[in-house]
């Protein structure tokens, strides 16, 4: 049952799930499954399951849920704020965060981002991808752009937001110990090729539910730096620990 | 001073350092510099320095060296071994490697690995390029394609490997207490798709020098694992402590 989809419909005991025709093309044509075989399903509330093929078509098909094979799996309440670069490397992002475990991930527009529109529905098919590869059976949900200023001067009560800073040389390269355990639901910022003004950076600084690292010696892309930030966080507050 | 290039040339006080027509075409051409500009210069072995372009042309140029803007900073002695993918990821974990600090890179072949060949020059080419944009003044060397099994019975003296095992359920999510402070020479092996065998995995696991980690729960693309694996292991043992 190496097959995982992402479906919309919902999945139970003996549940049948239509397959509409781009999934019955991908399964069918592509894979080049046909009736009686197995393929895992999930959609992101019901948790996974083994489902077989009871009708196989051109335009469509049928599949009937057999078994739960995991349980729902929420990812900790972290979201990762970062600006879009260029295509490539926007899509890469989405597709790390969803497999680092963001609960959401939300694209900000900073002083220095070029793009000022995203392709919302074609990112959060990157985010479905990489959930029906890495085995999650959570599927976080891209938001539309953000201005960064508007999101930070509404932010949400009790969220933390760890401050990825390149120019932090002085900053810590660890959690603060004494937020180690802190259920507070979080997010991470990831900077803008081109970093963040120093107007921004002054403002993030006096955040109160800010915290600033920094990614070491080197100056890393945002991709990068987006997954050595999920992976410090996961490790130290996350479901790594 | 924001182009930063890498030549092969000896750098030094008032050292003249000739360009070739690659680095002609884009210095000039591309990014449209001529006599004057100043342009960050590095080697791998001198640090980096602030030169000034004084001859311009189209099929070359001559930079003369300024002053030493930084020493040679070399990584820590960490190799990160990996197993070719498509050509695009195996582009980038070449250059998320260069970029987060490895001292060397090394392809490997396992049994589960589909390509037989790589493109060394074009990897070596994805390293400068990602030390020149990450600010580092050294560039990591690709080796050719390495069997692992050769490699492993041939394994240097005295060098720990980290072993990145999607299927360490049980395995530790940190290093080792123990191992914190180790200054002996590190390895870190990241999977191909498709996992190790079950036989490479029972290997690995006896080897004296291995540590095997989990990195999370869910199973993460061979670049994402090898940028995880790479912050843990900086965090930990390296130039992020």
């Amino acid at each position: 049952m190496k097959i995982r989809l992402y479906v919309e419909h919902p999945l139970g005991q003996e549940q049948t799930v239509p397959l509409d025709r781009d999934q019955a093309h991908y399964l069918f044509g592509v894979m080049r499954q046909s009736v009686g075989a197995q393929v895992a399903l999930f959609n992101g509330r019901d948790g996974e399951w083994r489902a077989e093929v009871v009708e196989a078509g051109k335009r469509g098909g049928v599949l009937a849920c057999r078994e739960q094979t995991k349980p729902l799996q929420m990812p900790p309440d972290l979201w990762l704020l970062f600006a879009p670069i260029k295509k490539a490397r926007t899509d890469f992002i989405v597709e790390k965060a969803a497999e680092m475990g963001a609960a959401r991930i939300i694209p900000v527009q900073t002083e220095f981002t070029n793009s000022e529109r995203i392709r919302q529905d074609r990112l959060q098919a990157h985010a479905v991808e990489a959930a029906e590869q890495c085995g999650g059976t959570y599927v976080p949900e891209v938001s539309e752009l953000h201005r960064l200023d508007r999101l930070l001067a509404d932010w949400p009560e009790g969220r933390q937001l760890l401050f990825c800073d390149e120019a932090a040389a002085g900053a810590g390269l660890a959690l603060d110990p004494a937020l180690r355990g802190a259920q507070a639901p979080w997010a991470i910022l990831i900077g803008p090729e081109g970093g963040f003004s120093e107007a921004e950076r002054a403002k993030l600084k006096a955040l109160p539910f800010a915290h600033t690292i920094s990614l070491g010696p080197r100056i890393l892309r945002a991709d990068t730096a987006a997954v050595a930030a999920m992976t410090l966080w996961q490790q130290a507050l996350g479901d790594w620990q």
